[in-house]
């Protein structure tokens, strides 16, 4: 039970462009910052574009930076988009015998809306901050 | 974002084992019923006798049945224990750069016991007998 590495590998890039959202990053500074493959990272790169996530700029100079504000990126559209596939099981290849009858399916179903419905209460942002603000709030408790 | 096959194939099992608990069953049996792999089930059924959900007989007549009562076996239980690794994404082979900072692996796996938390309200008999049990509720209100 994983995400794809491609879904993986996106959320990373885009953790990356927000902390620096002012800056231009290349797909080789990300590739050695987090230590993964330049070529998987074209791909991931050109689907978040795709998706506008990202805008990207050719040539001297060129890279990426987030399309939008860090805090209008949520984190269940990214996996909705980039994962593909969002079924749990695969009932269809080949063709499972209990398909029109199964129960199962749309229990898996609602899971992962759950699991989808959890990412969607965060925004990049969070990702970023979170502990700042939480640290910040339990010491003003104290 | 998949189940693995092994956890697929676990969940199948039951669901046959359940549908006449009384009967005897054989690898044999269940692999025809679905079309699938004779010798994948075997480990997928060794593996469910380990954990306890089935009672397996060897020699001749023998088989497996479920080693208990339908309405007692959890599907979140099912899950977790096939399912093996309930990691979301990889943040160790090869170790992620931000994995001391990263506050997306506390999201993710929040939003996986969401998962496995939705399958926790589920029983296999539910799997049997739930559109049973819903018709029967719609008509009463009808």
């Amino acid at each position: 039970m994983q995400l794809t590495r491609h879904t993986d590998y996106a959320l990373r890039v885009l953790m990356y462009l927000a902390l620096e959202p002012e800056r231009v990053a290349t797909i080789s500074d990300i590739a050695t910052a987090y230590d993964i493959s330049r070529n998987h990272l074209v791909k991931v790169v050109h689907e978040l574009g795709g998706h506008g996530f990202i805008k990207t700029f050719r040539g001297k100079g060129g890279g990426m930076q987030l399309a939008r504000d860090a805090g209008s990126i949520v984190v269940g559209d990214v996996v909705r988009r980039m994962e593909g596939n969002l079924e749990i099981v695969n009932c269809t290849g080949p063709r499972c015998a209990i398909l029109p009858g199964c129960l199962l399916k749309g229990v898996l179903y609602e899971a992962r809306d759950a699991f989808l419905a959890t990412l969607d209460t965060y925004t990049l942002q969070d990702l970023l901050h979170q502990r700042q603000q939480r640290l910040s709030g339990l010491l003003q408790v104290k």
